[in-house]
């Protein structure tokens, strides 16, 4: 069994590669804020330039990053979190190859929606897991629910994402609390993928999984609401019994984290700051949620995140030709929905709100206009 | 199966750990250069800085720092590395766990030296892959040759590297050239860990795989010769026919390399710097060598990277237990050599000489007194 043969590529990393050949590009298709981090960050770069010292850190992380993680989780859902079992990983993209690697061995299952993000599944096939996609769409939020569990046998772990990429979607308490307990009662490994927490636009309190069990392995880190793409920090929060068996894989695996990286990860925590690019991005969703919705269907309000998931099935059955149509064409780069799975992505695309509404208003106008004259 | 069953802790990781427990350590366990890089690693941070803007980059790494490294094989080797086939990875970590999923599937075997890099085999376990271990020792100048390999079947991958951990020693032009011409006939992947090329103290010029065959993986970074291992940055060169197998991997289980390291990658390559730092890592070696020859035997002379292969079966039958002695009892961290292996490996302990000869003079005086007593 070809190991690669069911791994896709990341189709928004090629089409990013492709905007950088053309000119005056309008960008919805990219996955990442365009603010900078809190300036608290600068000076912690200006120091570590100043003692040019580039250590292995401890494999689980300095501890004043993880200590400042703990009072995140205190901050936000009044939870306390022991930092000894918090591990700094590099991305939240190390931390699914650990948690996938410590939960399940060889041919064992994990459940995912579909769509979901796509590197999930990516990561399951290197790992020779076996993916189990359900099917999920707006009929239930797009939320992946315990009815969906019962029907398919020998589950070892789930994966969740909340808010969700690339729906955007919010899991209800309810619907979260549910799931994580029948997981637990079942023996099941939940994974909450909170990467987009902070960046909700909802009046209600929206929950981590570790609020409803101290076994949930939560995954979260510094690329969306702290602003930090590119350094590549990520955490995860681990059940007690896991931490060992993390750790070992994160000196093997890693090593550590970027040393630069943890450093200005520690300011980062400006929560100040932080509410005000939250607020900016809550208009730039008001935005790009009401303009698109002139032009085509939406089946779910965007409530997190910086996705609009778009139904482009009155112009097309193939988002995938239709995106590339958009960018040869007018230049304007879009996620075709086939990205992130197959259950009827074919007719979906993803928009990303992470440019200013003036640019994303230049982007309206072309589609607006090249739909008129498609037609 | 277990994935993990076999997966051994990174035991230096660990000792690391405990030394911070402890007062006035004498540090010989420390794999990572104590030297600063290059003073135009602080401009580029402090220009980093001045951004503030952090995004991801192109998966294969940022066209600067894939410039600078094909010129350093011009300037080394006189060989022309097309920077196409050159991929940029968080640390040499990440290039291992590519290089390992793009060559095998589950089940099928590396071969491995034993004694070797201790992640090399946990890596092999994460991803279900079968390491072949060679046990090899100093009646081969602790090389792989062709002969070890002609005696195991199914061998789909080849790993060395050389100047190696946990040894110092240099394969020969001729054993290396053997060796991959072999592998290149019989079709198996050749992977050269060069992470220690540049700190090599030998009058011998040393030559890279790629010299021998465009299909050899090279693997190499900026933890060791460019004195930043906490930056996390490593690369590979590829053969052009797995350049987008390796993409595709790179963009699912990492998205880029950071932002920062690359950055300040591009401005490391101070060669002037570099041939000093050599400079002192020769005198160290030189020291480190002659005293450690008074108290124990040493069956290779370390020619490269920064490590003493240490046999102290006069002493004890279990290098681990002793060397945890050493730490407790006069503070002198030292790496037992069961971390890299099981072939004869309780009578070996790893010296790094990776801290300033006044240091090591007091951990040298801390031993032979130790010795003395225990005696």
């Amino acid at each position: 069994m070809d190991r690669l043969k069911n791994v896709s590529p990341f189709i928004v990393m090629d089409i990013i590669k492709r905007t950088k050949e053309l000119d005056n590009v309008i960008h919805f298709e990219v996955g990442q804020p365009d603010l900078p981090p809190s300036k608290n960050v600068k000076k912690a770069l200006e120091h570590v330039a100043e003692s040019l010292d580039f250590p292995y850190t401890e494999s689980l992380g300095i501890k004043p990053l993880r200590e400042k993680i703990a009072e995140y989780y205190k901050k936000f859902y009044n939870i306390d979190v022991p930092i000894e079992r918090i591990l700094v990983t590099p991305g939240t993209s190390g931390a699914f190859l650990i948690a996938y690697a410590i939960t399940l061995n060889s041919k064992e299952k994990i459940a995912l929606t579909d769509p979901s993000y796509p590197c999930y599944k990516n990561f399951s096939y290197i790992l020779d897991i076996a993916p189990e996609f359900i099917p999920v769409d707006s009929t239930t939020n797009y939320e992946m629910r315990v009815c969906h569990l019962k029907n398919i046998s020998g589950i070892k772990t789930v994966q969740i994402s909340s808010p969700s990429n690339p729906i955007g979607n919010i899991y209800s308490n309810n619907t979260l609390k549910e799931l994580i307990e029948y997981c637990d009662d079942k023996g099941i490994n939940f994974i909450s993928d909170e990467i987009y927490h902070g960046l909700t636009y909802t009046d209600d309190k929206v929950s981590t999984a570790l609020q409803f069990s101290e076994n949930a392995i939560v995954i979260n880190g510094f690329s969306k609401y702290f602003c930090m793409p590119g350094i590549r920090l990520g955490w995860m929060v681990l059940p007690q019994h896991l931490v060992r068996k993390a750790e070992v894989l994160m000196q093997n695996l890693f090593i550590s984290a970027s040393s630069i990286s943890q450093e200005i990860g520690v300011c980062a925590f400006d929560y100040d700051y932080l509410e005000k690019c939250r607020g900016i991005f809550k208009e730039r969703r008001d935005f790009l949620y009401s303009e698109l919705s002139k032009l085509f269907k939406i089946d779910v309000v965007p409530e997190g995140a910086f996705y609009i998931w778009v139904d482009v099935s009155d112009y097309t059955n193939d988002s995938f030709e239709f995106a590339k149509e958009l960018l040869e064409n007018i230049q304007v780069a879009v996620t075709p929905g086939v990205d992130f799975g197959k259950n009827n992505t074919n007719r979906y695309i993803r928009f990303a709100y992470t440019r200013n509404i003036e640019h994303m208003k230049e982007g309206i106008n072309r589609i607006a206009q090249y739909l008129k004259n498609r037609k």
